[in-house]
């Protein structure tokens, strides 16, 4: 029997998500305001731009339903802890995507100029750094060295994966495995953390620390799949980057990966070519690659990929914990990761 | 009355104090070499690049004094916490340096092509991140959240000097006080935090880390106050950067702000020019403003102040622990950072 909650769509129980945990993610909204304390202005002021550029918080909220699901705190009661490690989880977050910006030479992000199209390289270089750096002393400040283990672990996997990417940058012949371990290093990682962490704050036994992670984790992959996938499908209106930006970038993702996988070799010769082109492809080429993923189902391939992930995240949850708001809140996101459309 | 080591030259009694740690520091490097266990080739590959170019591992060897004055060891035993720690202090060091190369769009680094020569701003922030993770995922393992602590501190630090000094950057207004406040944070941090750590490793009370530290700091001043002034003086094939380099970076130090404080309002105007310009300084604004710092004896000057905060490390460390071997390593290192030619 499905409840009335659940007839809703995927998108509208996310909703509900955010809402149930408002409480908690103004009080990360707070440590994070309240953890910007250097001297130094610019550090504040870069700092400011990117947190308050629209993020969703989804990786605090994750760590909160985690923790709430793992007995961390009870129903209607606080927990500073929580609240810090909410905003460390985002710090991190924040701080890969000033460096992936660097990275990327990107311009726009989320709908608005990126930080290094006003501060530079530098600017966003250092505040990152600082970002990193002021996440993993808080991170130390709760007192627990295997949550600060996790989170340390979890940024050396994150530039891991960041680096392993820009090696087979515009290389076609990346096999799924190796799009897969990038995804599951840059992505997943922190996400399987957040999770982790939630769970550790609950002090449940490692077993369940660990589905919780693997939940994280699974639901990471989903996560970024979907991104992946959706990167050929939405313009910078909704999705706040350009269509396309991965292949102009270099970047193999997998509905690129089904496409090679399917095509002729006249097709994949082409598509050799504009992934290894150093400038940026021009709009035929990005049409001639949209074609060819329409042509071959790549896209609705990929996504079905990713929702077979996020089933997975689901699976090993509602395995490991018994049923309740918190587990249902963790199942819904899961859902949402692969059924969003921005 | 002055033993024979004493009448050697400061350059001297240096290089015997790296030759008494040669043991500690083959450790270090066997731990440098043992934790760059990425799966991901290019993070070896950078890492080990950048590790291999050179540095003198002078905050490993800090470390390594402080601890055995400290008595974490004993004469002739060795330490695996210790050699792990100053692995930790010489990651975070080459992870700052494939940073600062990307903020000042360094070609060279040590005589040899900077690793973003070779691998792009991607390869070489993406890298920094990785160590300044490994690193503090290895602090994490030797159990010891203080030590966590002061080397999350110290990183934090690192990163709000440097993005302090790029706030400051062609801005020959900077203050005495501001520039002695960039140096403290983005160098003289880490020296610190190495001398501290040894201490901790130790296990002498606050009152003597604390002094640990401020030798550190002190020192780490006189460390980068004495760098810049040889900024002006060196030359590729000595230093390993070209002459004046800080000067076409817009990077106000302390030679030049000795010159603009005793030259006339023409020769400021022009000094401020010369640093507000975005391009490179031509050849000539060079000669102009080695010209004005003989005329003001502002290297001579700005050598002068190293040797004072050099002078006041010593004095700390000698009134805080008793006399030994080790203590007269840390004094001669003190004494070597001002005196040294490259």
């Amino acid at each position: 029997m499905t409840s009335p909650a659940q007839q809703l769509d995927p998108r509208t129980r996310a909703e509900e998500v955010w809402a149930r945990y408002r409480t908690d993610l103004e009080q990360v909204e707070a440590q994070l305001s309240a953890n910007l304390r250097s001297d130094v202005a610019l550090v504040g002021e870069v700092a400011r731009y990117v947190l308050g550029s629209g993020g969703k918080r989804f990786r605090p909220l994750v760590l909160a339903a985690a923790a709430r699901m793992a007995g961390a705190v009870p129903d209607g009661e606080s927990s500073p802890a929580m609240a810090l490690l909410g905003a460390v989880v985002e710090y991190i977050h924040t701080a890969t995507l000033l460096h992936d910006d660097v990275v990327d030479d990107g311009e726009i992000r989320r709908g608005q100029d990126a930080a290094r199209a006003l501060w530079g390289n530098a600017g966003s270089v250092l505040v990152g750094d600082y970002l990193y750096a002021r996440a993993l002393a808080m991170s130390v400040s709760v007192g627990d060295l295997d949550i600060v283990q996790a989170l340390t672990q979890a940024v050396e996997e994150m530039s891991e994966g960041e680096v392993f990417q820009l090696s087979v940058c515009g290389d076609a012949g990346l096999t799924e495995d190796s799009y897969l371990r990038i995804v599951e290093l840059k992505t997943a990682s922190l996400m399987a953390t957040a999770a982790r962490v939630g769970g550790m704050l609950g002090g449940v036994d490692a077993a369940r620390c660990d589905a919780l992670a693997e939940y994280g984790r699974l639901m990471g992959i989903a996560f970024q799949v979907a991104d992946d996938a959706l990167d050929y499908r939405s313009d910078t209106e909704v999705f706040g980057k350009a269509l396309g930006g991965d292949l102009k970038d270099g970047k193999i993702t997998l509905p690129l990966l089904y496409a090679l996988q399917r095509c002729d070799a006249a097709e994949r010769a082409r598509v050799e070519r504009i992934v290894a082109r150093d400038d940026d492809a021009p709009e035929e080429d990005l049409a001639f690659v949209l074609a060819l993923m329409d042509r071959y189902h790549a896209l609705d391939d990929a996504l079905e990929r990713a929702r077979g992930f996020s089933l997975r995240a689901r699976e090993i949850l509602t395995g490991a914990f018994p049923d309740g708001p918190h587990r249902q809140a963790l199942v819904n996101l899961a859902e949402y990761v692969v059924e969003r459309d921005r």
